[in-house]
């Protein structure tokens, strides 16, 4: 045929409507009104009341100046106001930049002004940080918006107004519009930056709304999860899952800061379902005298990202009730773009292999294209092998627009139309992805490279070691070699001698680290072990010695 | 700022991909390729098996010619190569017509004609109808293949050549591609057209991809669902379930007749957790003996549509065990694009309010832009205020692209970007919509319009009523009166007089049937009732008397 298929059946505003998260709410809002979006403490809101909060700041912001593609950034805990600002900004046509809340007052200021941020929401326990950024903010400053907690009594206000009273100055009506493309930035996410300046990551609508369906896919939520905050919400806009509660009509129980203490109540009182973390957020929970006195009358899911699961924390979950799906990805693809989808033959292997194939990368979300690994230099893919080392790529529509005004960095992500993750993987012959390092982890000794990953999981399985990274020492004779920082169990002891006695029983002698140093690790907010500032500290003692 | 929002941002091939419900064959045969995906009698078929067959299909076809734009129509029952069909078809660019296997010879002609054929699969049961329909065709003939169903012996073959042979020629390394545009076409399914010729009604990879997710969402799907094909899968690409099941890499159970007998023992066998289907098929099971002998050993979750589920049919299936969720659509919204999503409150109702909650048709899916009752004339929305009628509207991504060589049909559809459904309905408080009459439907008796639905459901309150139609008798005083056709439970006796009788303690006088006529009445393939039979009826037999 003349292909009929194609005459007179355009799109048209019947038939097509630009994919955006902030329909999620809309209809959560008409469908459940009085089911609860959000509990803060002593606070509920329903749905209905979410939305009308989220207009009215929508609209209030709008009245300042913020429309399409202007920046709000936001320096906030895992409060209501963080959650309402995922839809208020975008409402707008404004991309929220939300800054991560352990940054130093540089950086913030940095971002503050290469993202151009006309308003900046902020909370005064980062008050210290944020006054002394404001004041090294070179640019126009933005208008500062204090976001008082009634259940917090520290830092100072900043700002102009407080975020109630500028909320309260908006309409509930507000005409807000979806995007006039699917395609327009919805939020902007900096990268950490281990050297130079951060990247600055955005978002698009069509992207944010298929990763928050996606988690609902990969996690397996049922109708109405309840979701418990422990990952912190600047992160990779919390992974996307504000988006995803409103998709799944669930409940979103807030939570300032991870503690023990206050998160095995919470699950119990609010009947948690599902929780998001770093292994390091994991291990504090079941390794807390909590988990024992307190611990869980049903069963919980975890989502766990950052880094593979050692198996001391898969076991550990398990033996406390939380269900653990480990998943991957970058602050590039949204968070999360992989998932180790579980066999269910896996389920009759012992701990130890079951962590193993559960501490993989795995495969595609259900709505991303691909992940996979290839030859970072002829882009075809590597063996199923096991073996043979590639980088990690992914493709597909849960992957960043690009870098903000970085067109360099944006090119060199994107070449040969693969996003280039900079891990170093194999795939194993059922086509799991594994990450082996990042390419500027590698430890190469005598020219061969030794997976830092790799030596880490040997140091992992000792039972006193808590925490494990390992780096590369640099060497007269190796050129590097590897060296290890262990953070041990409380009260647990052990020397030097002993661990690296138990590293030459479990891999090749030249991978055994040749110096271990003991002591706490330094971490990310998000629980990631920060690799660089130990990789420095080994240079700077080698350079001294 | 300048938008910097805008520049240097643009999608390439790592940040944005066809939306495509094929992606999701590929995902379960990656990640899970020894799963079952289907079976059909003593038949299993892994997910590794399934890509591979439609692999090869596809590049069969591809080899006959089949390409973009290209239409392969099948007449075919609930058997794997009707579940192939839905991957191998678009596959090659070409759009899959999945042909109503009731219909007769003269419209089947039609449709193959219109539709421009390239290729027709057809099962030895429908051979009657389709050689038929084959001498009836003016124009060129299209290949025909003979797809045989090792457990069924009747009817003949027709082509020059059978399925697995044909299948046998492909190659299962076919090097398929995604869509050019994921608003290409993927399906054609032809309205049944009580008036009128059949229009060609065409689906897109878009709105494939989005409601095959959101099934997942409204029917509240586990990963790996074990499916049960009672709902014809040509119709409205069986509400687009076999693209769900690949995304949730799940178990397709096939069935070539719903029969109680056959149904039951699947249900246990296989541990079935889903089933579609109208208020007959579920009626047919909960009044099968097989529901005493046989019944249910776990819970079963049922989605109804076609009819708003009566009382009855609700509870018998409460009864069973089986969880039903009553959604809305049309062939023209690939099927249910609306849920008549359950409040928790509504548990404690008495089974009749909960009838009447769940017998809405409630509110738009997730992945669904918007539902709503409009006035037809100005647009506008009606007062939910559960009394103002209008005519319900569709919006959103899951709305067709619109009547395949038929402008004229398409833009009244569309009028004023919204899709109009013909049926007339109010929208409750609580905003769920609820369904009136077809605009043809109503009975427009002295001036007063009367829903011919508000009788039928007072009909099917009565316990010896099964099913029931009320239609528009010509009355020379009156303009129209309501009269009835109703099929009673087997062995349960009820004069017109005790009827009519009943109708008058529950419903204003003069929505009072006049007539009620007994006796078996007239279905589509579906379980719908056809009215338009017996309008006609009851025309002839008023000109008659």
């Amino acid at each position: 045929m003349s292909n009929a298929y194609a005459q007179g059946l355009d799109a048209n505003p019947a038939n097509f409507v630009q994919l955006s998260p902030l329909s999620f709410l809309a209809r959560s809002a008409l469908v459940y009104p009085k089911r609860i979006s959000l509990i803060q403490g002593e606070r509920h809101y329903t749905w209905q009341e979410t939305y009308a909060r989220c207009k009215k700041l929508a609209s209030a912001l709008a009245a300042h100046g913020v429309g399409k593609g202007t920046t709000v950034a936001v320096m906030l805990p895992n409060i209501a106001a963080m959650f309402e600002c995922h839809f208020a900004v975008p409402m707008t046509g404004g991309v929220l930049n939300t800054l991560n809340t352990r940054l130093d007052a540089k950086t913030i200021a940095f971002m503050l002004g290469h993202g151009e941020a006309k308003v900046l929401i902020t909370d005064p326990e980062f008050s210290g940080t944020i006054k002394e950024a404001l004041a090294l903010l070179t640019g126009p400053k933005p208008l500062v918006i204090d976001s008082l907690d009634p259940d917090y009594h520290q830092g100072e206000s900043l700002g102009s107004v407080n975020y109630e009273d500028f909320l309260a100055r908006g309409d509930d009506n507000y005409a807000w519009q979806l995007p006039e493309n699917e395609w327009d930035a919805i939020s902007l996410n900096y990268t950490s930056g281990t050297t130079g300046d951060p990247k600055g990551v955005v978002y698009h609508h069509r992207g944010a709304y298929l990763n928050a369906v996606s988690n609902i896919l990969a996690g397996n939520l049922p109708q109405h999860a309840t979701y418990l905050w422990t990952l912190p919400m600047f992160h990779c806009n919390g992974w996307c899952f504000p988006w995803t509660m409103a998709a799944n009509a669930g409940t979103s129980v807030c939570l300032r800061k991870v503690d023990p203490a206050v998160v095995f109540p919470l699950i119990r009182q609010h009947q948690i379902t599902h929780l998001c973390g770093a292994p390091i957020v994991f291990g504090m929970l079941i390794n807390s005298p909590e988990a024992k006195t307190i611990g869980l009358d049903h069963p919980v899911s975890g989502l766990i990202a950052g880094a593979p699961p050692p198996a001391a924390i898969l076991e550990g979950c398990e033996n406390l009730g939380i269900s653990i799906t480990h998943v991957y990805g970058l602050t590039e693809t949204y968070g999360p773009a992989a998932v180790c989808a579980q066999q269910p033959e896996w389920g009759d292997l012992p701990i130890a292999q079951r962590a193993e194939r559960n501490g993989r990368q795995g495969v595609a979300y259900h709505l991303q294209e691909t992940v996979t690994v290839l030859n970072p230099e002829t882009l075809q893919p590597v063996p199923a092998d096991g073996e043979t080392m590639g980088e990690i790529m992914f493709r597909g529509n849960i992957v960043m627009k690009g870098y903000l005004k970085n067109e360099k960095a944006t090119k060199a992500a994107f070449e040969g139309g693969w996003f280039h993750t900079g891990d170093l993987a194999v795939v194993h012959p059922d086509g799991y992805v594994k990450i082996k390092d990042r390419s500027k982890d590698v430890i190469i000794s005598g020219g061969e490279n030794i997976s830092s990953v790799e030596v880490e999981e040997v140091l992992y399985r000792h039972p006193s070691v808590m925490a494990a990274a390992v780096v590369a020492k640099p060497d007269a004779k190796w050129g590097e070699v590897p060296a290890a920082f262990v953070e041990l169990k409380d009260s647990a002891v052990l020397s030097e001698a002993d661990l690296i006695e138990f590293c030459r029983e479990h891999m090749a002698k030249y991978k055994v680290p040749k110096q271990i140093v003991f002591g706490p690790l330094p971490k990310t907010a998000t629980g990631k072990i920060q690799k660089f500032v130990l990789r420095e500290q080994m240079k700077s003692a080698s350079a001294i010695e």
